[in-house]
């Protein structure tokens, strides 16, 4: 394989750092999804932890390698809940930039941790640019998601987990935003089970990251339109571009429509609430069931932090 | 502590034979219900799994240490469907009497994992003779809920991933139903953490077992009225009983209005599906606000098979 930022020795030495609670998460397979489905699924669920999403392995990397100190994230809520909920344990003190049209939900949840959050106009990109103006003003950490290596090497903890499991998977599908979570699992999966498609899915509605990976470079957008709002970003950092072009097999994107059909299947047949985001991977059998009949996919749900009332919207 | 018929080696020993994939299953604190129960709430979730239900760990043992063969039992569905999981992997012939008016989403996974399916007219007590007549008929082991100490054994593993747990737990809340969770897990709750309070937790339409214990005698009752299906039993087990006056430290009766509200509860600030018996334990926690007070409690979830257009008809 070659070269990429990861690195398996400081993948297995983050697992060392994060808190159990995030750790060896359900893995089982799914068969009232099956016949729906046309193939065999297993599930790999991040979302029954404190903060309701796999981001809480990365940001307890984040915190434990910082000791103590300020630290500024922006957000569209998950990253930040999980880095208020690993900086209060540490006694950080922790900001959280959001755009004011974030899950209400998550931002709730990060006041209640404790964090200062500080809500722009905008969206996601507006929100990357003022936590860096704050941490150059501050002069304090930056954790930017996707780029800063620990956010990586935390979601790749759930690469260790899925490639011990037997018997291995065909495929395994990981929603794609910045890519910290789809470079992380990617990267382990190549390296430990390189008989499984790495296949990454994103909504149509926010296709940066997707393009770029087809047409090999930076490819920017304009505003996204996708109820997905964790993977709702504009402009892919190149650096994780690269890795992600090392890492993954395909990057396909999937209609709305198809996103909320996974979540209901989810729902009805798994007993799952997810958000947006964590039923990418079942949108992308629905669209293109063919490529997966008789396989064995594992689709990460990565997390379940929704508005309540959006939810009941969407699932009917 | 008296004798009971439960042993910790044993359970020990169960523990071993027990498919990892239910094993260690997630347990953490649940913040977001804090502010409406009024006190520090950690969840031991049992349904994200296979069968959706901590059943798994006692079929696992009955499956275990029966070898081939054919086996029969009474199931408000969760049993007959852990059997039927465990009894498929080991080549057993699985026979499952329920009631015709069990929940249909259990009925149906019962014959999905290819099981045989028996429905009888009338209730759960209704099925239990009808397995036990088919076991004398065809001279084959009849797995008796709560009675087999398999179990109990099973359940009580979920105990031992407790007691495990730093900081030790104020209250452990436990659906009573015909006994083996509340026995089990009471059992090495008593044993390794004696400071924790051990409540049982019945549905007030469902009452049998907490009247036996209250009067410590076995006491049945009229047909129940209860949607918590999984604990509707009309008919306590002598041997059962005597465990449980050993090992609960209380058994309170709730209403459905408390039971639907904890459900939509776990639903809205937890992202949990669970089924009406599983949240019994939030009910209990609705229902005296004053008892639980500032102490940190934990309850386990011990299900979340459901029929869709039924939990919606409940969460609104």
């Amino acid at each position: 394989m070659p070269e990429t930022r990861l690195d398996l020795a400081r993948i297995r030495a983050a697992r060392q750092v994060i808190d159990p609670v995030f750790l060896d998460t359900p893995l089982y397979r799914c068969e009232a999804l099956e016949p729906v489905l046309g193939c065999s699924v297993s599930i790999k669920l991040e979302t029954a932890n404190p903060v309701r999403s796999f981001k809480g392995r990365g940001t307890e990397v984040v915190a434990s390698r910082l000791g103590s100190g300020a630290v500024v994230c922006a957000s569209a809520g998950n990253l930040g809940q999980a880095l208020a909920w690993s900086g209060r344990g540490r006694g950080l003190d922790v900001t959280v930039v959001a755009s004011r049209h974030a899950t209400t939900a998550k931002l709730e949840r990060i006041r209640a941790l404790g964090a200062r959050l500080e809500l722009v106009d905008g969206d996601h990109e507006v929100a990357r640019e003022r936590a860096a103006a704050i941490a150059r003003r501050d002069g304090i950490r930056l954790v930017e998601d996707s780029l800063d290596l620990e956010t990586c090497e935390g979601a790749a903890t759930i690469g260790l987990e899925l490639v011990d499991a037997a018997p291995s998977f065909d495929a395994v599908l990981i929603a794609l935003g910045g890519g910290a979570l789809a470079t992380g699992v990617g990267y382990v999966v190549r390296s430990g089970a390189p008989g499984t498609e790495v296949l990454c899915v994103q909504p149509a509605g926010a296709p940066a990251m997707t393009r770029s990976w087809h047409e090999r470079r930076v490819v920017t957008t304009g505003p996204t339109n996708t109820i997905a709002d964790g993977v709702a970003g504009r402009r892919p950092i190149p650096e994780v571009l690269a890795d992600l072009l090392v890492v993954a097999d395909d990057a396909v994107l999937v209609a709305e429509a198809s996103i909320i059909a996974g979540m209901r299947l989810l729902l009805d047949h798994a007993g799952l609430v997810v958000e947006p985001s964590a039923a990418l991977g079942i949108a992308a059998i629905l669209e293109d069931r063919d490529r997966f009949a008789g396989r064995h996919v594992v689709t990460v749900v990565c997390g379940g932090n929704v508005d309540p009332a959006a939810y009941r919207g969407w699932v009917g």
